[in-house]
C-alpha cells in the first residue's frame, strides 16, 4: 500500500512539473528488462487503454495468483507443512501417543522419508491433529506466534520474509492500474489470511483457498467460529476454477501460477475470449532460490512446460527475468 | 450506483456553493422520521468519525444483508422456488415421467399443499432438477430469462421490481459511507447473482449464499463449469456465520435480515466489541406487502421478536418506519 502510494505521488508530482509520467519510477524494476517484462506491461496497457480493443472494464479486471511457488517459496517444503510439523511438536506434551504413532512420530523426529510415505492419509491426519479442534481465532493466533520464530532451513530467516519482490511488484502494478487481485492457493485459507494483507496487500475476503469445516456455536456463552476436523474443499487443479466460481463468481483475465496445480486455473482464465495473460514461474535459480520443475514432488511443473508455447503461457525464468528474487521486510 | 454518484455530486455542489453539506437530499428519503431511522444515521455517523471512539477503519466496515424479506419479499413463496416450479413446466417435455412422478406432478399442478408436503427431501429433490446439470453460464441464462418473463401472483410485477426501496437506500448510504455491502442469502448464491449488481449493486463477489457442489471441465473441448446435483452449503441459521468466516474472513460491523434463520448472523455480529448494528425487518404491513412473523412457515420470526430488544437489535416496522415499500424499477 505504502509503495503504491509513493509511486502515485511521484507520478501526480512528475506530472504537476510537466516532466513524463512513466519512466522515473519502475513499477517492476525488480524485473530484467527483457520480454517477459514486456509482455507483462503490453497486457497491462492493452487491458486498460480506454477505447482499445481489449479494454477490460475495472469491474472485470481480476487477476488470481497461486501463492507456494508463485509469490513465495515452497521448498523444502510447503511453509504451511513446516508450520504443521512444529505445531506438532508444540502440542506433542498433550499427546504422549503421538510418540509412537505416525504420522507424528516422524513429524516428531523430524524424519521427513518416513512422513512422506505416510501418504495423502497420513498428511491429511497431520493437518487436522494441528489445524483443527480450536477456533478460527485461537488458530490465526497460533500461526501468527510461529511464523514470529520459525526460521527457513536454507535462507535462515523467518518464513514471511521469502517472498518475491518482482511478483510483489506485479500485485501493486496490477492494482495501481485497476485490478482487484485474488490468491488462489492450494494452501488453508485461514493460514494465508494471516499473511496475505501484510505480505501482498491482498485483504482476507480476496483469499481463496483450501479449507476444513467449520461451526457456529456458543462458547462459554460467546459465540465462535470452531475448526473441524473434515476437508471441506481443496483448492488445487481443477478446483482452482471452481473456487475462482465459487468465491468471486466471475472469469479472471489474468493468472500466475508456477505449478501443474494451476494447470486449470490458467486454462480457465487464459481460454475466454479478448486479452488474456497466463504466466507460469519458473524455478530454474538454483544459486539465488531453487532449481526444480518436472521431476519435483513439491511444485511439479510437467505439463504447463509442454504446453505453455502453444497456449500462449508466458514462461518466467527466475534466473533470468528476475533482477532480485526476495523482497526485504515489509 | 447512479443515485450514489448524484447523491456525492449534490454533495459536492452544496459544499462548493457554500450550503450546508447534509440536508438537502435526504440519502434515506423512504424512511419515515423517527426512532429507526436515527438509529441507523447515528450507528453510520459513530463508525465513520474520525477519531471518535467507535471509529471503525475503513476495512473493517462490512455489513451483511439478508435477501428474501429483507431485501425484497419473500410472500407467498420464495422467488427461486417460483422459478423452480416454473422451470419444472419448462423441462417438463424431457420429462415425461414427471407427471405422475413427486414432487414434481405436484409442481406442474400448481399444487403447493402436496408439494409442502413432500417435505425438505422433496424440495432437494425439486432444485436438484432444476438448478444441476446445466453450467453456470446457462444456469445465470435461464435465471435470467425467467425474470424477464415470471409476474408475482399478488402484485403482478416481476420479481425485480419487487425490492424494498428503503432497503436499497440503505445499501447505497452504507457504501457513500465506506462501508462494503454484502448479501448473505439463504438463497442459492448463483441465482441471486444473476440479479445482485442490477438491483443492489452488489457485485457477484460480495454475494454469499447457499450452493450446491460444482465441477470443472472440458465440454466439447471448451472449459466450463458444470453444475452437479449435489448439495455443497446451506447459508442459513448457524451457517450465516460460517459463511461469513469462509468468504469474508472478518467479523462485520452491521447485519441486517427479518426472520430467526438471520439470527446467528445478527448475534455474530452484534456481539463483537465496539459500536454494532443489527437490525430486524418486520413485516407488518398487510396492505403495501404482508404482514407474517412468528406462525409464518416462510420467514418465521419468533426468537428475534422476542430477543430483540435485551440483544439491541433494532425491529424496524415496515407499516410505520417505511414511506415507501418498493422500489421503481432500475
Amino acid at each position: 500500500m505504502l509503495k503504491r502510494l509513493l509511486l502515485s505521488l511521484t507520478l501526480a508530482g512528475s506530472i504537476a512539473a510537466g516532466a513524463p509520467a512513466i519512466g522515473e519510477t519502475d513499477p517492476l524494476a525488480s524485473w530484467n528488462d527483457g520480454a517477459a517484462k514486456a509482455r507483462i506491461v503490453a497486457f497491462v496497457k492493452a487491458t486498460t487503454e480506454k477505447g482499445g480493443k481489449d479494454h477490460v472494464a475495472p469491474a472485470d479486471r481480476i487477476a488470481v495468483f497461486d501463492n507456494d511457488g508463485t509469490l513465495w517459496s515452497e521448498q523444502p517444503m510447503y511453509f504451511q507443512l513446516a508450520f504443521a510439523i512444529d505445531r506438532v511438536r508444540a502440542l506433542a506434551p498433550q499427546h504422549p501417543e503421538w510418540k509412537t504413532k505416525q504420522p507424528f512420530k516422524a513429524a516428531l523426529a523430524g524424519d521427513m522419508k518416513t512422513l512422506a510415505a505416510s501418504g495423502e492419509h497420513g498428511l491429511v491426519e497431520l493437518i487436522m491433529a494441528t489445524h483443527a479442534g480450536n477456533t478460527a481465532d485461537e488458530f490465526a493466533q497460533a500461526v501468527r506466534d510461529w511464523a514470529k520464530t520459525a526460521r527457513h532451513p536454507k535462507f535462515n530467516r523467518p518464513y514471511t520474509e521469502l517472498t518475491f519482490k518482482p511478483m510483489r511488484e506485479l500485485l501493486d502494478y496490477l492494482r495501481a492500474n485497476g485490478f482487484r487481485t485474488y490468491i488462489v492457493s492450494g494452501g488453508g485459507i485461514e493460514f494465508l489470511r494471516v499473511f496475505a494483507e501484510e505480505l501482498y496487500g491482498v485483504p482476507p475476503e480476496q483469499v481463496i483457498g483450501s479449507s476444513i469445516k467449520t461451526k457456529y456455536e456458543l462458547r462459554d456463552g460467546k459465540p465462535a467460529i470452531v475448526r473441524l476436523p473434515e476437508i471441506d474443499f481443496i483448492d488445487d487443479r481443477a478446483g482452482k476454477p471452481v473456487g475462482i466460481h465459487k468465491f468471486i463468481g466471475k472469469r479472471p483475465v489474468a493468472a500466475f501460477g508456477n505449478s501443474d496445480g494451476d494447470f486449470e486455473m490458467l486454462e480457465w482464465t487464459t481460454s475466454a475470449p479478448g486479452a488474456r495473460l497466463g504466466l507460469i514461474v519458473h524455478h530454474d535459480d538454483e544459486v539465488r532460490e531453487y532449481a526444480y520443475d518436472r521431476k519435483s514432488p513439491i511444485g511439479k511443473l510437467d505439463r504447463g512446460l509442454d504446453e505453455a508455447g502453444r497456449r500462449g503461457w508466458l514462461v518466467v525464468s527466475m534466473k533470468n527475468d528476475w533482477r532480485t528474487v526476495y523482497a526485504p521486510p515489509r
